[in-house]
């Protein structure tokens, strides 16, 4: 097999390709690269690109433990120009070190439909991630541009983590909550199998009742750790038969320090996470 | 006066000063820049940055019709970093030699709030939008953060244009559609007066509803031309008093001659709807 075929075929993180890496690194965890340039280690700002460098040293220390990473586009848009090439840079170095890795651009994107295929485009094409956030309020021709990306994730919201989720995610339509309305209407569109659900952690007694709705497939769990979700929950009430769970921690793996030291103690707290999911992994 | 402060007062874009520049051009039209540059003319591809040029030359030739443009973020991030950068120079070339002039980033964005504070100061600091696209399904905390924003205004997705809008927009909440829902509660969130709401004109008999649902704040209306709305129903439907509509037009100017005649003739088709809008405006 030459070389190209290999990385060809490393490249493409269907969702079979990330249970093996789930079992094979016995971890569940997404690590959100929130990067905050005003929440760095100051002894990083004088480098050409901090918010890289940092992304750097929190991948090269935390990747044993984790089988996903989530850029959030918010902390690069905010830097202007140099923020979406420190974002570039991230996944580029991402796919071409670690490419058995799930990349997830968190973007929670959504627009008429002729817009939504210019974001599938910059995700998926341009800037090569795995997968990418997305939401829900404009429907279903403003998602399925997405689904039709082959061999790319779309992860929708259903029911988030913040408080004011609840504002309209768990309004009542008819029986159910405009939450399970997303997730079966979700479920009606065309390619749904390229379909992944954002589900909150800090809601656990929800979190078994949306697995009884998407039986098959993988949840993205953020709310774990700043936001108040644990992992034991999460498992125990959000997993299917093969797990299918990505559960994310942001701030509190990458500022766990604010020293020298902040790549080594970001990998002792990804190995402690990592360390409570095997529990929950075959 | 120096120039310092008028430039400064200038750049202030509040209802207000919008509201005069209405009257001062007779028109509601909002241009958008959903710059494709699969669709741009061929000769503006040997340049060194065709989109870019393509929307100096269409906003020179139309801003004498124009009240706003709002560039389509997702059509320059489609473009990876030189999109990035086209869009930096085209809002630095409107906020330049255009400041009475209303500019809108349409990137629907909307994230928990730590997030949604990055992506405010991305649009409204760093790029220097006056307004930004955003979107509703996570609720108070998610918005607030844009709000939060003096002198910018926050545009909150409500009823939408395209067919999948009806997925959820209008699913009933009791006695009421999403929508509605969506529209009431916003308004009780902190700073709501630098709301506006999108609308959209392919539903003329919603418009005269949500006008009595929103009687005082400005409703962006996308969906005349290319998706079928028509001037003169908006017009009539969506007004109030002051007027305070935003009627945009996206393909059916910007892409009006696929010629080296393109800027000409985008500028005779706003001019056309000006004229259909100056029927409305005292």
């Amino acid at each position: 097999m030459s070389i190209f075929v290999k990385i060809y075929f490393l490249n493409i993180m269907t969702p079979a390709a990330l249970r093996k890496q789930i079992r094979l690194k016995k971890s569940f965890l997404c690590v959100g690269l929130d990067t905050d340039v005003t929440k760095i280690p100051k002894h990083l700002l004088d480098l050409k690109d901090p918010i890289f460098e940092f992304n750097k040293q929190i991948i090269d220390a935390t990747h044993p433990y984790a089988v996903a990473y989530k850029p959030n586009m918010a902390f690069y848009e905010a830097q202007g120009l140099k923020g979406w090439l420190s974002l570039q840079k991230t996944i580029d170095y991402l796919n071409n070190n670690y490419p058995a890795i799930f990349s997830i651009a968190d973007a929670k994107r959504g627009d008429i439909g002729n817009t939504s295929s210019q974001y599938a485009k910059a995700f998926f094409d341009v800037l090569n991630f795995d997968a990418l956030t997305i939401a829900p309020y404009m429907g279903r021709d403003s998602v399925e541009p997405f689904l039709a990306f082959k061999d790319k994730i779309s992860i929708l919201l259903a029911l988030t983590s913040n408080a004011g989720g609840a504002d309209f995610q768990n309004l009542k339509v008819g029986e159910e909550a405009l939450y399970e309305n997303v997730i079966k209407k979700a479920l009606t569109y065309k390619n749904s199998d390229n379909l992944m659900f954002v589900v909150g952690a800090t809601r656990p007694e929800y979190l078994k009742k949306i697995r009884t709705l998407i039986p098959n497939h993988f949840l993205l769990v953020p709310g774990v750790g700043a936001q108040g979700g644990t992992v034991a929950n999460v498992c125990k009430n959000a997993c299917n038969k093969n797990g299918d769970v990505l559960i994310n921690s942001s701030r509190g793996i990458i500022y766990a320090s604010s020293g020298t030291d902040f790549a080594e103690k970001a990998g002792e707290k990804a190995k402690a996470l990592q360390s409570e999911m095997s529990k929950f992994i075959q």
